[in-house]
C-alpha cells in the first residue's frame, strides 16, 4: 500500500525534500546534495514535522559521509552529526534518528562501507516510519463512532507532509478513507505559520478528504457545537508522564475538547516518547522569531512566540502509537 | 482630558472614518459624505467595534438627512436608518444607536429642524461614549493590582479604535497609564482580521504603553506561565444571564483564564447589554465570507468563519461598565 505523500525520499545520490513553506500554492522539490540544505531545510520549516524531520537528518548525515569534501569520511558524518543536531530544539525524533545514526558510525569497522551503512540505518528509519504510520491509523481508527460519519478536529500537521507519507494524527483519516468510511477533518489553521490552512487543507484535498478549515480562535465554539467526534492531534515530544508538547494553541484545544465532553487524542510514534523527561515542565520549548507573528511590525511592539505548548497528561483520552493506543493512567510499558 | 484617539468624528458636513482596515501599515481617513460610503465602511470593518459602529450608524443617518437626494427628508433618514440595520448582525450598539435616531425622526414635527434634531442626537451618543470611556477606566483600573507593575492579556480591539476614543477593555490600560501606573499588555493577534496585532498593538504603541503581540493559540500556556495579571475583553453583546459575545477566540482564552485561575473581565458599556436575550445561546453569530481565513485557497477546502463566540458568564468574573463592575452571579440592575 504506497503511502498518499512522499515528502521526504532518497534519490540515489541526493536528497529530494518537498519544501512545505511553499505550500499550497508550489509544489518545489528541494534537491538536497550537502549538509547545509539538509540543515536549512529542517531549521527553516521547509522540511518539518517530528518524524519527517528525524528521516531528512539521517539522509543529511549519509550525505555527509558521501561528501567529505577532503576530510576524513568519519569526520565528516560526525560533523554532520554535530551541526544537525542543532537545527530545531524540540523535535525528538530529531535527536532519535541522529542517535540510530552515530551508533552506526561508532560501530563501523572500515571507512569503505560507511556511506552503505549510513544510507541502510537511513532507509530503516524511513521504512519504520511508513510501517508506524499503518499501524497508528489502525489503532486510530478504532477510536472513531464504530458506524456512520465521523468528524475529526485536529491542529497544525500531523499529517503525510509531518512524516514518511501516512501522517501520525491523519494516519487514522487516511485508514478510514482507505476503509470507505465516511469521514470529514476541520482543521484548525495553526498560526504563526498555518501549517493547517496550507499543508494539513492541502494534503487532505489532494485525498479528496472533505477539509474545513478554522481559525485557531474557533476550534472552542466548534467544539461546544458538537459537530466534532473527536480530536486527533501529533506531538514533537511526550515527557514520562504522558505530558505532550505539541504546535503552539494545542493545549488549548484540549481545554475546550474537555469542556465539550469531547474525546482528545494525541497520535505520535513511541519515538516522540522521551522518558528521561519526567513532566512537560521539562520539555524546552522553542521559541521563534518575532517576525513570524508581526506581519507588519510596529515600532516598539514586541511578540511572544513559543513554537510549542505542552498538554497536560489529564487532558488527553488516549496516546495513539504504532504498538496501540495507551489509555490514561499513562504507563509508558512499550 | 482628550481621548487618546479619534477613529469616528463629525466634520461640519461630512463624517471622517478613520479606515481601520488600512493600518498600521497606513493612516487613511474615509470621507463619508452619503449613506451608502458608512454602511460599506462598517460592512467591510473598517470602522469596527460595536461603540464606533453605533457612533458612525447614528452619523450616517444625518447624512441620509442631509443629502436627501430629491426624497423627503423624513423618507430619506428613514431609508438610511433601514440600510445601515442591515450592515452587521451581531452589534446590539448598531441597534441602540439607530433606536436612539428613529425616535428623533419620529418625534420630529417639523422636516426644516430634522437634520439639527439627528445631528443633536448622533453628538450625544458620541459625548455619552466619551463619558463612558472615562468611567469604564476609572472602574476597572480598581481592579489592578493595588501596587507594581500590572499585566493584562486582551483579545481583538476593544480600545480607542473601537469606540469614540477611550475604547473598553483597554479603557483601563489608558487609564493607569494617565494615573503613571506600570501597565504592560499581552494582545492577542485575533485571526482573521488581526485586530489585535493591527490595531491594539498599533494604538498602545502610539500612547507608549509596552504590548507584546502573541497568536491566540498562545494566549493559553501564556496565562499557564503566570505572567498575565488580569484579562479584559470588549463585548459586542450580552444577554440577560451575563453571557458574552465577543470576538471569535475570547472564549477559548475564557477557558484558560480559568484553568490559570487569572481572573477574566468582560469590559463595556452598558448599551451593550441585550436583555430581550435570556442567554447566549440566543445572540446570533455572524459568519463571514471564508475567504478571510484562506489565504490561499485549495480546491474543494471550505472554511469555518464565525465572527464571535459566546463566552458563558460562569468564566466571567465581572462586567466592567460604566456604572461600575457587576460581580457575579449576574444581575443587570441598572
Amino acid at each position: 500500500m504506497k503511502a498518499p505523500l512522499e515528502p521526504v525520499r532518497w534519490q540515489g545520490e541526493w536528497l529530494r525534500i518537498l519544501d512545505q513553506r511553499q505550500l499550497p500554492e508550489k509544489w518545489v522539490d528541494i534537491e538536497a546534495r550537502d549538509v547545509p540544505t539538509v540543515g536549512e531545510a529542517i531549521r527553516t520549516l521547509s522540511v518539518r514535522g517530528a518524524p519527517a524531520i528525524g528521516i531528512a537528518a539521517a539522509y543529511g548525515v549519509v550525505i555527509g559521509a558521501m561528501y567529505p569534501d577532503g576530510a576524513e569520511i568519519t569526520v565528516a558524518a560526525q560533523n554532520a552529526i554535530d551541526y544537525l543536531r542543532t537545527t530545531r530544539p524540540t523535535a525528538v525524533n530529531l535527536f532519535y534518528a541522529l542517535d540510530r545514526m552515530q551508533k552506526v558510525l561508532d560501530a563501523s569497522a572500515s571507512d569503505s562501507d560507511l556511506v552503505d551503512q549510513l544510507l541502510t540505518e537511513a532507509h530503516s528509519i524511513l521504512e519504520e516510519d511508513l510501517a508506524t504510520g499503518v499501524a497508528i491509523g489502525k489503532a486510530g481508527l478504532a477510536l472513531f463512532p464504530t458506524e456512520g460519519s465521523a468528524a475529526v478536529l485536529t491542529h497544525c500537521n500531523a499529517g503525510g507532509l509531518a512524516t514518511s507519507g501516512w501522517g501520525t494524527a491523519l494516519a487514522p483519516i487516511y485508514a478510514a478513507k482507505v476503509e470507505g468510511r465516511d469521514v470529514q477533518v476541520f482543521a484548525d489553521e495553526t498560526r504563526p505559520l498555518l501549517q493547517g490552512s496550507r499543508l494539513t487543507a492541502w494534503e487532505l484535498a489532494q485525498a479528496n478528504i472533505p477539509v474545513t478549515v478554522l481559525v485557531d480562535g474557533a476550534s472552542a465554539s466548534l467544539l461546544r457545537s458538537g459537530k466534532v467526534d473527536l480530536v486527533i492531534v501529533g506531538a514533537d515530544r511526550i515527557a514520562a508522564n504522558g505530558d505532550a508538547a505539541n504546535k503552539i494553541g494545542t493545549y488549548a484545544v484540549a481545554l475546550a475538547a474537555k469542556q465539550a465532553g469531547v474525546p482528545f487524542y494525541v497520535a505520535a510514534p513511541s519515538s516522540t516518547f522521551d522518558l528521561t523527561l519526567p513532566s512537560g515542565a521539562d520539555i524546552p520549548i522553542e521559541e521563534r522569531a518575532d517576525q513570524e507573528v508581526l506581519h507588519s511590525p510596529i515600532e516598539g511592539v514586541k511578540a511572544f512566540n513559543p513554537a510549542f505548548d505542552v498538554t497536560p497528561a489529564e487532558l488527553i483520552h488516549g496516546w495513539i502509537t504504532e504498538k496501540g493506543v495507551i489509555r490514561p493512567p499513562f504507563a509508558p510499558n512499550f
